[in-house]
């Protein structure tokens, strides 16, 4: 899959999770408040990396698209969720999320928790709005259920948040630190995008398995990738501000490798990525592409 | 039922619940931290209305109590991670909670917005956490799930909280429109107890509609007598502070009815949740009990 190739990919996998994400924000009946608040980030232009890792993992293992659009959908919830909130005030305190004023800066602190508190939870009714004729995808569904729940808690990305928090503008973490806390933060949602994607596709236990590396190294790479853009990348084309990790005194790879070190850091991780997929055919063409535009990414 | 068998019934069941999520909570993994911060509002001794609710349906169907306690720890899991949220100072900012100094005072403000996010996240992971042998019940736990979800949600719960923080200090709310709020904001969860309860013990479809009943009257009866307390009760008992709604403009059950008013009021919804429960028989005693307790109650 070339370049063009991937592009044409990535942009129709965006085009069906905006349209899916648009069709169940439509159907709400919510106050106009509430539900504004919860489509302003969540419509206001993300990558949808999750999703797609989701929908491609699916087609790995030789599933159909139309069974995981609604984990696709609950895991970008989730995430998005999960910026808005590390956005607060009391948190980042950040002002701008994909080239628009955050959540709490648009609207007001009170909306932005509670948009950010909808969202994580019309997650779980969308997972759960299966309507089951065959039992034997009920039982999936709960699987999928308690493996997002499970990475998205507080053993997984909330974990890593408070380890994220609690270490800025204090002591320097070491490798082994930064690299447990991105596993928590950012890695467990990305390694359930992809499992979920597999379990919903029929994907066995081994294919499973091979996937899960993918996850974790890809994941890793990406978090290097984003540390390095917040170094050196352009503001304009990422739609929020760099430098921002060197002011907080944040733990981050360019602090503690320097930046080249980190390149190769995040190359090897994409190698070892693309090694776990030696197991499948060319139906994991996608995933590796998008190995590979994970760390050539500018934004 | 007398006083006393509803006093040992109820203490009995907030014991059970306490034992399950305690069991919960000691086998989580995650930091030390964010655990401490969930538990310090979970475990701060609540009265455990809505998993008693849960669990009383469960009996008065004829279910088995076992079946039904992750849902009932689930349940009120949601209702602590809402109260932690509503207490932050971007909220109600309020500094005392069951008797103890509220999530955000003890620990800090990023904490406690993690801490309410790492409960609702766990709620999930516990509802999903079924051990499936028997097929048709996946498909009850994903039906308990979308119920809960729905109503704790933007469409629920947290459309009750938007309503109920712009109405503070603002013009007050027509009696319709506080009961609307109330509806959405207690009343949502409590009919989801109750129907998840039900669910779960093997209720049909006409008991399921009068136990919805019977939770919408008691929800709202439990909401205005809160209101109620909030004028008349004693701080000490309560374990929070009273007149604050009063200080906060906010619009209650006394400041549109009148207090005398309000409790004819309570009693009337009190008739009504009696009158759905006669359909039962005497193994709804708990629910008739409790539907009494809701306006006798001095905290």
């Amino acid at each position: 899959m070339n370049n063009a190739d991937l592009s044409a990919y990535l942009s129709a996998k965006r085009q069906l999770v905006n349209g899916a994400l648009n069709d169940i924000l439509g159907q709400t009946s919510g106050s106009i408040r509430i539900v504004a608040a919860m489509k302003h980030t969540l419509m206001a232009g993300g990558k949808r990396l999750r999703p797609t890792l989701c929908i491609a993992a699916t087609e790995a293992v030789d599933g159909q698209i139309d069974d995981v659009m609604n984990a696709a959908c609950a895991i970008e919830m989730i995430h998005t969720y999960s910026l808005i909130h590390d956005d607060l005030p009391a948190m980042d305190d950040d002002h701008l999320r994909r080239g628009k004023p955050t959540c709490h800066v648009a609207f007001d602190e009170p909306t932005a928790i509670l948009a950010g508190d909808a969202l994580l939870t019309l997650a779980f009714e969308i997972l759960s709005s299966f309507q089951v004729n065959d039992q034997s995808n009920a039982v999936k569904w709960l699987t999928v259920i308690h493996t997002i729940a499970t990475a998205a808690g507080h053993k997984g990305m909330i974990e890593g948040q408070m380890r994220d928090i609690h270490a800025e503008g204090g002591q320097s973490l070491s490798l082994t630190e930064l690299e447990a806390m991105h596993a928590l933060k950012t890695g467990a949602l990305i390694e359930a995008s992809i499992t979920t994607g597999a379990i919903l596709g029929g994907g066995g236990g081994d294919q499973i398995e091979q996937l899960k590396i993918y996850a974790n190294n890809i994941g890793l790479a990406f978090q290097v990738t984003d540390d390095i853009l917040n170094v050196e990348g352009d503001p304009d084309i990422m739609g929020k501000g760099v430098g921002t990790d060197h002011a907080r005194q944040k733990s981050t790879y360019p602090a503690v490798l320097g930046i080249e070190k980190s390149k190769q850091f995040a190359k090897k991780l994409v190698n070892n990525a693309l090694q776990a997929l030696e197991y499948f055919d060319n139906k994991s063409d996608p995933l590796r592409a998008i190995a590979h535009y994970v760390i050539a990414r500018r934004r």
